[in-house]
């Protein structure tokens, strides 16, 4: 394991400049090692793939973004928890992805995201495009049984095929469900506007007892009433956050391929993962389609993207500080 | 006429990536023959053209670029309609705009969407700068009489000169108005605020009983009352309606000549186009101002201008089928 | 002192476009005299100097950013006043700024504001990194004596250093307070979230009430009740206004060095700028961190820093005609 | 078949602005019908697609950004000939690309090319990566037998395989010489230069009577001398001209996903696709791997891919001219 | 008049940055009162307009940009002298432009022009489009009589309309040569390339005897020639020097309206400029069409037509010594 | 050390797509311990500062930004050499700048690049502005004793202060021969061109036999006659190579801080420093002034600066090779 900030503890500083040093999530030790994951809370992990794109791509460069613009560690001003101070925090590398062969490369992010998961600590994975969330969850799913998942997206990714293509990234989600990954009864959209997909596939997740909340939900019930409402919904088993970019307003991620207007607040989206981190019982994370196109903090979309994880560590945090006090 | 998915329907598939084939307006089917209009609902026109302009240029590239930006149909996810599958909608091309030549290009303008309006079909006129209104509504009121009109923007464009200039993007409405194409009675701008124009011109609207709603009004009154007083006012008779993106918040639409801080939600700007056209009689619809900057979809004002002409699309559609419930 | 204005005067016009004539704020008048300030109500002033940030750097283009942004006079459409009508405004020029010499360019800083102070206008200091409001305040606080501080920024700013370094964009207002330039007791922060700085900075600034409110309390609060508890705590004395534009949420500001997810929309920035402005004893203004990247009113962050001395300038002309009115 | 240029002849003009009406290229008339391609010399086809890319994605808007990029006709200044005069061009739009599956991806690029081929007109296709050359020059080969190719590129694209994936757009040259659709003997690459491939396929490439310059060869010998000596390895028969435009420099071509400096000068390369053009029997011309980030002539690439085709145009003209004038 | 560089040289500076200050041309003095022109060698004039170019709009943005990618003064490293210290030189700001009224606009960079020329200065004109040429040898004119021309551009801007418009930025020789402005038998045209104009319009031209370098005439000639051949043809009158920017390869000049690859290079137009001042009797410079889309020296189409300026004013300059030597 | 291709490997390639996995030069091993330096030859070193800039900054991050542009190993395919084969190349990380504290930050640049300087390796620095090559090579003249110097750059960098300051880029040159860690009779600089420094500067250098090859030399003597000149002054003894990237053409280096149009071309600076560090004894190397503004390879100047590190390395391994094939 490699920290970077070895050099600058050198000099008595507790941190070290975004821009400089080995970039690593939020300056995190760095191992490639799944054996250096032993008492490894959290794991990052990236997956920068984009070949089963419909639109836009080079979310390939998202994991890389993310990293350069995440920021160091410090108390969440409102939650007043230092993430990192409270959990064990990792980055383990990227998967082994392979241009323009999906099949191999999701085979490669299965394989470490399971080297996480199997070590006991929590998978954090940077897309790449939304066709991650299969074998992310078929990792968690592989320890956990079917998860519950919390989905933010402004698409359901419920699809059979896009194009005639079964292997997307709009039909993730179809395929987990189907493949008994995720537990329907417990998996919850949050989001959804635009123009796809189209009945059969609404009629095909109701079937299955799916439960969606569209953007104009998110601003009928407002944020508080939806996050009760799906922490009810997943209940108590292990659950998976999966977060694309999308669902914000392209005003605040415009870095995607598929943007689509009248998107969520970075406010309700931040507030939303902590607390959802918080209450419930996390098993894994991604955050997808996060497509850059700036250099370091320059890059808005990824910067968001950033904050979308440290909000769910922060709720992670909460709720071992939470659980301590309970014991 | 010629259909953009024809390749693709040979192949199965119900519609075409966005970034291949044919470049239309949601992939539609393309006719510069007026011949061709007949039976068709809706009639898009591009009025490439900026030499009206009083600040940046470069609306002349917003009819292609809101193109590139448009998405397929599907069904609205809110309003559980497709319009497409409701309205038969066909890209007209481009008016045969002259470079340095407004007067010929308005000539020019005004005859194509004439003859979309002598057709029986509205047309969705797509900027190029403000200046363009002006032919739009003369088409539309030639054969409809004066017509009421609901126009988003920051500016009022009801100046009888900018820079010393009569033929300008600042003036359309007024000219409209003076030469009796815009009922004032009937006349509603929404979503003003910044430094122009003055006192002068804000007298000469009261005078003529032109409704305004402020930015301040907006956020007071809440969107849902303001487009309530917006149909109570401009009735039952035909109305245009004229969306200039600058009236989206700077950070929505960035690619615009004249952004002004402190304006309108995606989210509220679509809701209203949708509801507005779904309660007035639409004669005719024209968005402007686009400036773009980026390519396809990740051109954000491009999409939103989008967006703004589906949940157009979306509340003509509507009003149909609710009008085919009562018959 | 010279009037861009002048050769479009002659052709009758009362402006110019924004594009064309020397480059100075609003187009307003020109001087690097301090003898021609006599009888002016605000000057401004540019801070173009960005060594002591501690990430993207920049800043230093942001005073001809926002000259370029900046729009000519006109009626505030809400307010329904012209900030330019009612006050005497010019524009003083940049201080002698040197690049790679910060205590240098702080002194050149610091003595061109005093001169604007001296001749009793107000100072607008267009900067330029954060720290240069030590400077400024020390300017302001030599004349006025200490001063209340309403400070808009995600981050406190009262840093005893940042990475080593005490002279820093992250130090200035603990410097400020330190010094005895800031009244602590009449020093309110607004917009802080994100996770800097830590509980040591938070316990000084409660030793020495500090009031704070954060990104969550003007979410829960609302702006209108943080500018009621923010005018209460400054009470009647000088004010000195400090906007960081990073307090904008990235979607509004994203040119700015330290960029944070969560911020305030501009609407409410820029409203309470002007109550604010209305209601306290402003003694001098300065908006900070605009790191352009686009030419022209293209670049929004520009633009909205713009529009917040506008709003500003806005609030002090209701000011003097309430007093007027009062006389 | 749709002429974009209609609206604008009813005006008296023999052209439309560039930004205006149908995007085609130059402005040619449209068909997407096999049946009108009888008589036509040339017709034009987009490729967009990139699923086989190692590294940065994004040519599948190549062919719509060329066509945005692509100028009127008009006499070429130095040869003297207007080959839109001189030839019958079309655009027959888009392969019916799908994303995500590049193999039926290439069938229809494959059976839209063999269209054009079996119609009796040259094909040109506008990519997408370089992995199109393969149905390009399949579908030429069908009809003339084993053609010669005459390669411009930075990379010899003979790779057997490129991260382990056989289907890339490193590989097509190696497929296509195996498989007996180009004849090794009449293959001449041009501007190879950098670290990729090894000695294995230059071994193999050896084996077979490939000829090579380098960019060190284009440098020493002069572009004159290198075309001459390709003109007379090419021959007689028929030929397939195939231009990546990452051969030209990074500042000439910044717009391509592996871009390496020290490539060819757009004067050289301009001038040998003329030449070669004009002295060879060319079946069939493609332009790839342009990656498109501006809107129009703005980009860089996209303006320099459609010059690259004019020149080889004019140079087909010249040819028949030629022929012309010896019968 | 006032000197950018008082503040600075107060600090024992000669000069200032370039990113702070007064924006002026070089840093040089600013007036608007052509009083203040007696006794000066060369004064820069501003000329933002764009409102008759036929393509990308954009170059009313190009004399602020040039000022603000100008450098300081300094010796020319070749040619060992400084221009500025040899000749004075003062910014006299822009015409009093008018958006969307060319006329009137061309009215007054003719009257602000002739100031200059009257005052016995060399006016520098700074575009806008390439139209301004029109009233900028105009006023030479006035004064000098019919003047020769030197003129670099992709293009001969010899139409008599383009798009049916005469007033064009395509047709400003035409009609300066038809009025008696430029003397046809002293024009000489250098770069041309592409598709444009045709037959007829070379054909004006060689019935006037004007001469044109075709780009591959400079390739074949070499730069040194066609600058002998140019001064031989213009001889000893006064001259016109009028440098379209488009004139240089798009890879150096991306920041035009209508690039053409296969350019000239930087070396050779700035030696030529040089040369070309340096023997000529220059009466006037212009430098035109740059349309940036960066901020500062970042733009580097600014740049280089700043340096533009700067080898014509070293040229000068060298003049004037050789002069000075032999008096 | 950690080595990034090792997920890869462990699928038999040999290789990993540029934009995944570990970020470091070339995807070379990483380590930050100076112990795992033993054996070897060359070690990258990062130094992320621009504190020091007297014009646009940003070089802060260069460094990143060179790895990300960095391709992976290959034989070099004009010089038939992998220089990666031949030599062990490690990525040692960044010093421990600390932003807005120069001196502090220069220490660590010395400390870390003496670490490699002591364990015997070559010092290859990525920066950064010109200011750190001061502590490289005083790190290097502290083994080797005073050092000749290849300097490729626009400006001469000797200058004893500039603003008034004498740390600063602009100085590092005349800091390095005044303290004598470079011999001034075996410094030669190449590519100088523009309007900086003046004659004090000159003649302090021709008073120490300091050798320049201006821009106009290189274009008159061509390239092969300067490195001969330059092989010849600098003669057998240690040499250290600087390259501010600026020494390119703007077209070709457009990220970079002080650009200067009339650059060097990419193929003749790539040429010279290959055969430079063929024929010369490098003892360290540094590339300066890459201000990225793109992602990964879309960043030109990036990716030209990392072509720059290679050819200096294949040089270096050429001349293992020749020292080989003498023993």
């Amino acid at each position: 394991m490699i920290d970077p900030l070895e050099r600058w503890r050198a000099l008595g500083l507790p941190d070290k400049p975004d821009y400089a040093g080995l970039l690593t999530f939020a300056g995190m030790p760095y191992t490639q090692d799944p054996a250096e994951l032993a008492g490894v809370d959290v794991a990052v992990v990236g997956a920068p793939t984009d070949d089963l794109v419909s639109d836009r791509p080079g979310t390939r460069f998202g994991p890389r973004a993310i990293r350069a613009a995440s920021c160091p560690p410090g108390p969440h001003l409102e939650a007043k928890v230092d993430a990192f101070a409270k959990l064990r925090v990792v980055d383990f590398g990227d998967a082994a992805v392979l241009p323009a062969d999906p099949v191999r490369t999701h085979e490669q992010i299965e394989s470490t995201v399971s080297q996480v998961v199997e070590a006991g600590a929590i998978p954090v994975v940077l897309g790449g495009d939304h066709s991650i969330t299969e074998p992310n969850v078929r990792a968690a799913a592989a320890r956990h049984g079917p998860v519950g998942l919390v989905h933010f997206d402004t698409h359901t990714d419920t699809g059979t095929e896009v194009f005639g293509v079964e292997h997307s990234h709009g039909t993730p989600m179809y395929r987990l469900v189907r493949d008994g990954h995720v537990d329907p009864a417990r998996y919850v959209q949050i989001g959804l506007r635009g123009y796809w997909p189209g009945e059969a596939e609404f009629s095909w997740q109701r079937d299955r007892g799916i439960t969606s909340f569209f953007m104009h939900d998110v601003r009928d019930l407002g944020i508080r009433e939806v996050v009760e409402r799906t922490v009810a919904t997943v209940g108590d088993g292990p659950v998976f956050l999966s977060v694309d970019v999308d669902v914000l307003d392209p005003s605040i991620a415009p870095g995607t391929g598929t943007p689509e207007p009248g998107g969520m607040t970075s406010a309700d989206l931040l507030w939303a993962c902590r607390e959802l981190s918080r209450r419930c019982e996390l098993v894994g994370i991604d955050v997808v389609e996060v497509l850059p196109t700036a250099v370091g903090s320059a890059d808005v979309t990824a910067l968001v993207a950033d904050r979308v994880v440290r909000e769910a560590l922060t709720g992670i945090a909460l709720r071992r500080r939470e659980a301590d006090g309970r014991t």
